[in-house]
């Protein structure tokens, strides 16, 4: 089974309180994808990108384990292009500019072998595409994960709360729950997101951790306290990534592995954070993993 | 052995999203006290009030075991007062008023039954006057804990300093730790605020629960997500409460038992938050207390 991933393959302009980086890989499907591997040994990718887009970018990926025979290229066009400045407080940054390029006539065809997946992680993009990837399904995944952030909110909230509507799993950030759900509270939040379609919603607060909101249960997942994070761009979407990776392996929708989930979702986006664009996770080893998952633990744990 | 609180006992209006209430009970040292004596029997408390402050506050401190021969009483002159207003997100307030009234005059004696008490709880006030009271203490206390603020660095930095190098445990917020060390990263800001003194530094962090640096160790520690928060004030001073009474109960400064202690404490704050001024701990009981640790317990659980 491949966990399949749909989101943005694209370059970055970065801008952080330790440094700049030019033209770098990043885009959501990216990180998702890579992400995703280092837990669950298979994922497929559907995206769009330019002929600028490196080749041996995509040879690692394939080394890695993604298939990305659903990555259309188009030669004549450039990549989708995002420049983005980071504060002093890393949890706040300005885009600079954006220049959609391929992204502007992305219309995914899935390939037959992606169709029927059992693990369909909807990075955040348009929710129209979204849905076009849901409805090309064979069957209905087993879980269903959809990331989305408050600009879908502001432009196409109807359309947004039918791709939600057909959902497991929602990640979103506090404001944006409070947003789609018109509580304050994030208990009532969930709640009301609840009645929406997701049978989970998850609430990521970055440098503050997670939230877990199912089945009337509520896990409180930490984050890392990590003494420099060079680059926080991707730290959601490898979460995104490790927990559908995770999912994928375990087979399961409980909240026990919803729960483990994000514990694997949070070491994937902690490592990403300690270097710009994919520095750390080309890094990265089972072992290193491993022993960041027992660095969760031991952070949280204690007796009563 | 009793926990040593010194902070206010006040007056405070407050005005939050869910309503106002107007001239109730307040302070710090009110809520510091009335929390550790849920976790261990036994507080003495050093603060000033005027004639107005109601003896049948006094009278139901001291059914919880509080010992108020410490507070002093200017029969014709106002207590403390303090009015604030919550915005929408619980987290900020703005001060509407400030009256100091009789604690513009404090200068704290400690009665001779307190000097050998094993547990100091500094509340948030001038340095001054915690240090005053260190000096008091016969021998050196087991634990000493100290609450502070922003304004204090604002206003008295080298004093400020000068007491915490006097303590064990350090409580502050995150921007109050990047102040106090200049450090942005709060692992790098609590390497640099141990080699000021204290051996913890504990970062509140409110609805986002709370870290605790130490012996080169983090433990992070959850807030327990509420689905009500009619009134935030004294939330700081119930989880300090909790923490002191935990540790006088324990008798133990090891990293460990700072971390239960924590839990301990986020469990009072948790309560706290729940009703204005003391509403909800006055109707607090072991039961309820037992219930909401194990429901710490539970939120945070997770295998790997």
């Amino acid at each position: 089974m491949s966990v399949l991933v749909v989101g943005t393959v694209a370059f970055d302009d970065i801008e952080t309180p330790f440094g700049r980086a030019e033209r770098v890989i990043g885009g959501a499907g990216t990180y998702i994808a890579w992400s995703s591997t280092f837990i669950h040994p298979s994922a497929n990718i559907v995206s769009i990108i330019g002929g600028d887009f490196p080749k041996e970018e995509l040879a690692m990926m394939n080394a890695r384990g993604i298939d990305t025979t659903g990555i259309e290229i188009v030669e004549d066009k450039k990549s989708f292009f995002w420049a983005g400045k980071y504060h002093d407080n890393m949890n706040k940054r300005d885009t600079i500019t954006t220049e959609l390029n391929v992204l502007a006539d992305f219309d995914p065809v899935l390939p037959e072998a992606y169709q029927d997946d059992e693990v369909l992680m909807l990075g955040n993009l348009t929710p129209e595409i979204q849905i076009k990837v849901m409805d090309q399904m064979k069957k209905r995944p087993k879980v269903i994960i959809l990331d989305t952030m408050n600009f879908w909110m502001d432009v196409a909230m109807d359309t947004l709360k039918e791709a939600i509507s057909r959902v497991d799993i929602l990640t979103i950030n506090d404001e944006e729950a409070r947003q789609l759900s018109g509580e304050y509270s994030l208990v009532n939040a969930a709640e009301a997101i609840h009645k929406m379609g997701p049978k989970y919603l998850i609430i990521k607060k970055g440098e503050h951790g997670a939230l877990l909101f199912g089945e009337d249960k509520i896990f409180v997942a930490p984050a890392l306290p990590i003494a420099q994070v060079k680059d926080p761009t991707g730290a959601g979407d490898c979460f995104a990534g490790g927990l559908s990776g995770y999912l994928a392996e375990s087979g399961e929708l409980s909240f026990e592995a919803v729960k483990t989930g994000i514990i694997y979702g949070s070491t994937m986006a902690s490592y990403c954070v300690e270097e710009f664009s994919l520095g750390k996770l080309k890094q990265l080893d089972e072992m290193m993993i491993k022993e960041r998952l027992q660095t969760f633990k031991d952070i949280t744990s204690f007796s009563i």
